[in-house]
Parts: C-alpha cells; sequence; structure tokens
C-alpha cells in the first residue's frame, strides 16, 4: 500500500459548492423530531390525511393497466395524460407547455439552470422560500429583495427598483406565501404582470398551496393574468407557472409541473435529460389515476382542516401571545408569520422554545440578503388541537419571557 | 390588453442552457419508436424480465407497513435500510457514504455540480456515455478523451496526459461500458487508482450494469481498490462509485446512488436539497422490499438472458457482417460497439437502416471531442432471437452496400 496524502474535498469542490449550505429548514427538522417537541417548524402535510388506500390501490391498478411500461424508462417530458390533465386546466394551453419534475423543487433548480447566468439580478419576495434561495444559489444570482405588505409585493416599490436594476426573473409565491401565508391581492396581480411584461421580466409564479383555499376568493393566477395579456398566447406568456401534488396528495410521490411557454419548456426538457431523465413513470401514473376522484376530494378534506388548524392557532395566539406580537392571517395554504418587537431575535429565541418543548423556524434564512432577525415561521398543517393548544401557550411564554 | 414585443427567450438563457442539446439517444429513441423498426438503438432493460407481481405486492406491504411515512416528505440522505444495505455491500462503509439518488442520472448531475468549476479539466472514456457527458456539460468542463483498448482506459496514455493536464475529475465505466461493451482489466484498474491517487485525480466510477457479468470473473471495483489503497479509510478514497437498481430491478422507480467520501457525500446532500429535496420514499421503500429476494433471483435472470442474447446477436454478425466491420465481446451489460473501415459514416448510414427497419445509434454523440464517425452501438438487452437474426440480417446488408 502506498500513502499519498488524501484529497482535500473542500478545495476540489466548485465555486458553485462552495455556495451550498445546508437548508437550515431541514436540519432543524431533524433537531425538533424528537417525539417530545411540538413542532411548528416544518413544512409537513397532514400525514393522517394521506389517501392511503387509494394510493395503494392506484399502484396496483397502474401495474395491471400498464404492465411492465409503468416501470419502464419514460419521457424526459412526463406522463401524456397527466400532461394532458394539467393542460386542461388552463384554456389554450397543451400538454407541449407542461414538463412534470420530481416535486417543485426540482422544477426551481430547473429553472435556475436555464435561466440564471452568474450576477444576474433576481427579484424576490422578502422574505421568502428558502428552498429557492437554495436551489437557485448554485447558479449565482444577485437578489434583489422586494418588499411585501399584506398585498403581497409592493408593485410600486418593484416599479422603482426596475429604474436601476435591471431584474431578469422575478420570483413569487402569490397564494398563501411561504413563509408568511399572505396572498397576492387581485389589483396586484394585474399590476404585476403588466409592469413585468413591459420590463421584459420573467415571472416564475410557485403556486404549490394555491388549490388549499379556505376562505376568501378564489383569485387568477398570475399565469392566467399573463395569458390574457398576451391575448392568449401560451408562448408569449412572460409567466412560468410552478405547481405540484405534494400538497394536495402526497408529498412521497414527488410528482410536480411546469407549465410554460415552449421555448423555456423545450430547454427544460433538455435540462431534466441530463439532471434525472425523467420523473418515476410509476409514480406519475399513480398521481394520474387519482385525478379524477381522489384529488378533488383530498383538496376539500385538506383545506377544512387547515382551515380550522389556522384558526384554532390563530384563537391561541390571541390568547397567550404578549402585545407587540404580530402575526398574518392567511386565507389558505400551511403557514403563517410572526413578527416580535424590533431587537428580538428569534434564533436566539429557539433554544429557549426548545426547552419550553415547541418548536418554529426563525425568519431570517427566508431572506435572500439578511433582516428579518425579528420574526418567525409558524406551521399548523401538521398540527392537531391538543399540540396547538400546548404548542402555542409555551411559545407565548417563550415570547413574553423575551419581551420582559 | 397592451401589446408589449414577446420575451426573446433564446436571449434570456443562462449560458449554460446555452450549451444544452436534446439527447441524440432520447431523440433517436422517439423517431425508432415506430412498431416495425427494430431497434438495437436504445439501452431499454427488457421489459418481459421485469418483476411486476413482486413491485406490486412491495407497494401495497410498504403502504401496510410503514402507513403515511411511505409517501410523507423523506430525508434527503433517503431511506436508512436501503443505505444501510448499500453500504453492507463493501466493508468499511457506513450509510454516511451513501447518497440515494433519483437514477444515476442524478448521481452525475449532482457530482458535476459540486466538482466542475468551468475550465475544470475531465478526463472521459474515448467513446464514453453520452447522458454523462449531457450531465457534465452545464457545468463546462473541458474534456480530454482517454484512449481505450479491449482492456480499457490505457493507462500508459492516461500517465502521459497527466504530464501536461491538470485533470481534476476522471470518469470511467469500467464494467461493460456504456457505449462499447469493454471490461477494464485488473492490471489496468490497479495501475489507474494508483496514478489518479498519486495526481489527486477524482475517479467518478459509474457501474450501473456490473451485476450483469454473464461470461469472466467478478472483478474488484476501482472503489474498492481505492479503500485498500487508502488502508481502508473510506473518507480518504479518491474515487467516488455510482450505481442503481435500473438494470437489476426495474429503471422506472428511479432508484440509484453514490457513495465515496463523507466529505464528498454530505456536499452532495447539500446540493441534492436544492435539487428535488430527496428521491420519492416510496419507491426507496419498495426497492428496500426487493433487496433480499427478489434482487438476487432477478439478477441471475436478467444476466442469463442477456447473455444469451448477446450471444445470439454476435452469431448473426458472424453471419451477416462483412469482412472489415469489426465488433467488441461484451462479458455483460446491455451493449456491443461495432467499428466499420474509415471512411463509412454511420450517421449518414442510419437513415439507409431505418429503410431496412433496423436502428442503431451512430458512435460520433459518444465522444465528446468528435470523432468514432465509423462506429455505432448496439444494445441486445431488449432484443428478442427473431428480432436479432432479422435486424442483424438487415445492418448486415446495409453495411454491404455501404463497403461497395
Amino acid at each position: 500500500m502506498t500513502t499519498t496524502s488524501p484529497l482535500d474535498w473542500h478545495a476540489a469542490f466548485s465555486g458553485r459548492a462552495q455556495l451550498m449550505k445546508a437548508s437550515t429548514i431541514r436540519e432543524l427538522l431533524k433537531l425538533t423530531q424528537q417525539p417530545d417537541i411540538i413542532s411548528f417548524a416544518g413544512g409537513l402535510p397532514a400525514p393522517e390525511l394521506f389517501p392511503l388506500d387509494a394510493v395503494k390501490q392506484a399502484s396496483a391498478t397502474v401495474i395491471e393497466k400498464y404492465g411492465a411500461a409503468s416501470v419502464q424508462y419514460g419521457t424526459t417530458e412526463g406522463h401524456l395524460p397527466l400532461r394532458e390533465w394539467i393542460a386542461a386546466q388552463t384554456p389554450g394551453i397543451t400538454p407541449a407547455h407542461v414538463q412534470i419534475t420530481t416535486g417543485s423543487q426540482q422544477g426551481l433548480d430547473l429553472l435556475g439552470k436555464v435561466l440564471i447566468t452568474p450576477g444576474d439580478v433576481m427579484a424576490v419576495e422578502e422574505p421568502t422560500y428558502m428552498g429557492a434561495l437554495q436551489a437557485f444559489q448554485p447558479y449565482e444570482p444577485r437578489y434583489v429583495g422586494l418588499p411585501m405588505d399584506e398585498e403581497g409585493i409592493i408593485v410600486d416599490a418593484l416599479r422603482d427598483i426596475l429604474q436601476t436594476e435591471r431584474v431578469k426573473v422575478l420570483y413569487t409565491i402569490p397564494n398563501f406565501q411561504n413563509p408568511t401565508g399572505r396572498t397576492m391581492s387581485l389589483a396586484r396581480r394585474q399590476a404585476l404582470v403588466e409592469l413585468t411584461a413591459q420590463h421584459g421580466v420573467i415571472v416564475l409564479e410557485d403556486d404549490p398551496y394555491g388549490k388549499l383555499r379556505f376562505s376568501g376568493e378564489l383569485l387568477p393566477s398570475l399565469y392566467e393574468l399573463g395569458l390574457q395579456y398576451h391575448g392568449g398566447d401560451a408562448d408569449a406568456n412572460h409567466v412560468v407557472y410552478s405547481s405540484s401534488f405534494s400538497k394536495t396528495l402526497v408529498p412521497g410521490l414527488r410528482d410536480a409541473w411546469v407549465q410554460g411557454a415552449r421555448p423555456i419548456i423545450n430547454k427544460l426538457v433538455q435540462a431534466k435529460q441530463g439532471a434525472d431523465l425523467h420523473t418515476p413513470i410509476f409514480n406519475q401514473m399513480i398521481v394520474t389515476e387519482l385525478l379524477a376522484d381522489v384529488l378533488p376530494r383530498q383538496i376539500e378534506i385538506v383545506k377544512a382542516a387547515y382551515g380550522a388548524r389556522a384558526q384554532d392557532m390563530m384563537a391561541r395566539m390571541r390568547e397567550h401571545f404578549p402585545a407587540g406580537a404580530e402575526y398574518t392571517t392567511p386565507d389558505g395554504g400551511m403557514f403563517l408569520w410572526v413578527t416580535l418587537p424590533d431587537g428580538v431575535n428569534t434564533t436566539d429565541l429557539l433554544p429557549l422554545a426548545v426547552e419550553r418543548k415547541v418548536a418554529y423556524v426563525p425568519g431570517t434564512p427566508f431572506y435572500a440578503n439578511g433582516g428579518g432577525e425579528n420574526t418567525l415561521r409558524l406551521s399548523y398543517s401538521n398540527a392537531r388541537t391538543e399540540q396547538i393548544e400546548r404548542g402555542i401557550a409555551a411559545l407565548g411564554a417563550t415570547i413574553r419571557d423575551a419581551l420582559q
């Protein structure tokens, strides 16, 4: 045996790998997975609502129906009946406008890969989904933060930014945003679509939660408004839309999609060929089996449960949170956002909360360029009444201590 | 409705996206999927050998056994029992040395992402797997081709290259290589591992077919030789190994893995978090159910079938191919490689072959820096006796015409 000095792996990593960090959310999830901790940290769908029997039945059906094709290599674009169903949800688009992805996360990665050259300016909500930042980071965008209020992105602020910044891509979650739970108003949606079209900004609309509205009225997607703006021409639409079956059916099959103009979809197909050839065809077929009956039923079940849990959590917050702790009122989705008085640092507070057996995600990692030290995200989707009661009481006590 | 000039998508694409091209293999697959064409083009496993009942049973078992956890979000690293089984195949490694990926293709993409900075030199076999080139291309390596003979990479040629080139990563498929079907000899393996260690070259060993040896003796992997070289220290091993269940069980579940030193695995975990969060947990659990009984049985079934098909194809080639058409003799896997006399262009020949209702893949796209115009790849894995008989006769006739 010869001895040679071992490889310096760190030095071997690419420039983009040096920028990667473990996801704070996922590392936190591990820490808070002790059974005695009430965790509002993870963004987990409620597992007790999963349509397990239907998935089991669909798995068998798919093998009986398609035989070996259900587990053979498939096309990169994705299972055609699934793409047809997705296309049929929006008048004027076809399966050629749809690319199936292995979770929404892969859509973000591939979009970053094909759109972002290092230094390109990306406008993101402040705060935004940290998984999106993690997906885009290896492609080295320069982030510009977009201020928000209860109606979502402040479009006038974007207009000012566009005077001085050449924004290439704008990433937004208009419905029940992760992390804030906020929803962009119709007026803002219209103004945003128009302004971005005028400035040649590509809009990435991430909509994993859109179907989970438990109060208020359904609003048109930016994608639909973009389609209208461009006279119904799906290939001229500057809005690229992404959604998922993770929050409406189950996350563990990893079935999601991107829809957009054919030039971008064609490029995504090429990127996906290199990235993983295709999303498991078995899983796509299972999801397809569930579209007609199970999906609409699940959406009702999940909406009702999450709506009740959100109400429950807000009621407990009114009871236990001290004055000065503010929070959003979501109309759907899985999250709400707490803002504590300036000077309170929620990262420092977390160990104290964990001592009291409750966990959340500190807000800072959701900010592309820092900030939000006094904010935190709570997820109510995977919490039962009793957990909400004890957990919010414990968190209220933690916050009250911090404010003293 | 306002009218604005539509986005110039092509101009919007990133530099790396400009480098992406549709995979020639996959585009060809589409063209040759007409039912009357005998296609030796695709690298498809034989679907009639798939253990469909076992997959169906395992799908049900997994839901009964794990309940909602079978379709909930999972850890990025992958299902622990699957990683434990993989680790147990090689003494001295642990699950912390294993990352589950969505097909081997994702392993290649993530390895490219974390290792390759634009301009880094990658040494690849000439020819090599075109899907690997497609995975690495967006990260903009500069490729150096490694000449091969019947024993695989000519290590003396690599030694010469290392005098002038600072090779960062060497990518190789030592067993039944795609596309040539060649296997690297033991002496070459030992020399390659030692030489790359001395020069600080990271070796990516891609081994999707290793278990499918139908003649000759099993050889140690480069990974195992690397482990020996480094005194059993898995974290010092400069060889990173990748394999898959796509060729031994079924491809459509997309379950594969990378094993290597913990620094590289930890970085892959971060890259994978951004890329797709995790590989479908349902599929990982299904594969895990199949490891004990179904996998060893399948390996025997598949080996026997592919061995017979390879023999069959070579017998027909002896019968129908003219003098001057040379071909490799694979000891396993799915492919063999045909070299025609200089001056015959197999890309030009393909339409003539398709006229005779037979298809193959021209060799050129397997060369990172061009070349191999007179070569082609044949896959025998998904061909029955009658198809081999008619297809090779048709191909022989096509080649004879070309040589006249």
